[in-house]
């Protein structure tokens, strides 16, 4: 019996009928919360937090205490699998992720070995088992992964990047060690999410932040090729249910029928997408998860239902839709404005789905 | 007598059949090249360079001297308008432009003027006018502006920013006074595109590098509304020649119709769309500039010639087809590779032309 008590949004993934249109937030455990706040300087740094499956477990469930949300996320970062394989993830205030050891020679790429994440990321493992405990069948717990083109940027610029020089320079004079990074990456991730996925996890999504900086055939060559990898070796059916696959590229919206075409059941989109339009364009092949512009809980909370009925307006009142921010929640997002974003999900969804009967 | 000897780049803004595609390369006067950074060096400040208009006639004219490009652009900065607004434009190393003077307050806002671009920036005129001396009918000028979103993005924030928190917070509390900044603005811009045209400049480009961190409702709103408001207004035949108009939205693959109908001859592309694609869909009615990642000049020079032939394969032997990057050449390019990519350009497009005869 692993199906939640509210499933609304794995049957929004699948495209079933719902009654309403289900709702989560990139990042909705996070920064703008004060109790994550809290949490977090208890567990020390943010790395510390995420290998602390209790407390990941604690601040996974702070935002569903405050909103009423139709699905949980892990607590944990999308670097932990090249921190697994050895790369030395740390946390720079300011400055974001970065990798005190970078792949810089040919030597250290040929080295790269997938990680047992039974093992190397066992605090992973713990931390799905007990959320997933703690959730207590209420709503689905969503497990999640970079994508390979996401964490090879990070294991070879060794942070973010404002132009992605060193990949991209990698990528027009080695394209071979390139595939390579991205071979091994890939195995690693299918291990990782299919490692969730045994956990407790009831869906998973791929991550592909970087996605939208590659020229359009490489996306396909070096991004997209590797998630339908993944997406071909993911365990599809647990415990009976099927364990829906979420794809998101950020900046991805040209590449929609591909994507779609992907394996995933799911397409995430940012805020530049018409959401209208995608759905016209992909009919009920897969499911669209979107697409509110995170800077929307920046405005009034007039604003904040208009642009979010806005949303819903535009993909109707079709099944297939799990409402979400076009990427994560700003850490200066003001909490009430939360509150009113999920409520008009809820209830505006509700009175699309009346006005089409 | 405005026609240049070489007017490829003229005839390919307006679909008119040429013997190859013209190239270019935004940001081509620039830090890549070792003389640029001598004349800089003398110059003082990014600014006093900018500010000099013997000086900014040097440095646009040094890569033509160079490489066999088609077409010289006004060396300048797309935040002329708002420092002639008053808000004080300085450069501060590392951290790209800022204003002394940013908008923070409604009375500030509405106090904003349209300044006389021959008063305020005669020194941009006198630059064009300098500059078209020294061209001497060789090539084309090119003239060019921050869109009215863009330059807003920059008053209001202050310099660059990663989320555009404090402009989006205004676009979402108080939209009427950002559709204020951004009349005045449309209007100084167009007077100031204007002012060029009179003083030389052969074709005008409108710059709209952040239009593509906008939803795509708030963008058709926001950004391309103030800019089809100023191909409007601009002088479109100079001595019984028609001066084209480029618009680029960085990021506005998605809005590729919308952009197309707005009223210019042409649109710039940046690497993500597909321009085979994007030919497909706008047909002849408008000419496509763009679209190579300049990352790829970091490449082997088989590279840079393997993936300038695939753009230009992309887009066909068609006429409207302006060759050039889908962003700002970076710094950190060997200037032997833009050699191998204008002869590429040159070389593989006549060849593509006497395929298809």
């Amino acid at each position: 019996m692993s199906r939640p008590k509210n499933d609304t949004f794995l049957r929004a993934l699948l495209r079933q009928p719902t009654d309403y249109t289900p709702v989560w937030l990139m990042r909705q455990a996070g920064r703008y919360l004060p109790e994550y706040r809290e949490t977090r300087k208890r567990a020390g740094s943010f790395l510390d937090l995420c290998k602390n499956p209790s407390l990941a477990c604690e601040v996974t469930l702070q935002p569903l205490a405050r909103y009423n949300l139709d699905a949980a996320i892990l607590f944990s970062d999308i670097l932990t699998v090249p921190d697994a394989m050895g790369l030395g993830l740390y946390f720079s205030e300011g400055e974001g992720p970065r990798f005190e050891r970078p792949l810089k020679e040919e030597w250290e790429i040929r080295n790269l070995a997938v990680p047992d994440p039974n093992l190397e990321l066992g605090y992973v493992m713990d931390a799905v088992s007990e959320i997933r405990r703690a959730l207590d069948g209420s709503v689905p717990l969503i497990g999640f992964s970079g994508s390979p083109w996401t964490l090879a940027c990070y294991m070879v610029e060794g942070g973010g990047s404002d132009d992605y020089r060193k990949i991209k320079t990698l990528l027009y004079t080695r394209p071979d060690l390139l595939h390579h990074i991205l071979d091994i990456t890939a195995q690693a991730v299918t291990a990782y999410l299919n490692a969730q996925i045994e956990a407790g996890a009831q869906a998973v999504m791929i991550f592909d932040s970087w996605g939208g900086v590659l020229a359009h055939d490489a996306y396909k060559t070096f991004s997209l090729a590797y998630m339908r990898r993944i997406l071909a070796g993911l365990i599809r059916e647990k415990d009976g249910e099927r364990v829906p696959a979420i794809v998101f590229t950020k900046g991805g919206g040209l590449w929609l029928e591909d994507i779609a075409a992907s394996g995933t059941d799911a397409v995430g989109l940012d805020w530049t997408v018409d959401i209208g339009a995608a759905r016209r364009q992909v009919g009920d092949r897969v499911a669209l998860q979107g697409n509110l512009d995170p800077s929307v809980l920046f405005g009034s909370p007039e604003a904040v239902a208009e642009e979010a009925r806005r949303v819903l307006d535009a993909f109707g009142p079709h099944p297939g839709h799990v409402f979400n921010l076009g990427h994560g929640i700003s850490l200066h997002t003001p909490p009430d404005n939360v509150s009113v974003l999920v409520q008009t999900v809820h209830a505006h969804s509700r009175a699309l789905r009346q006005q089409a009967e």
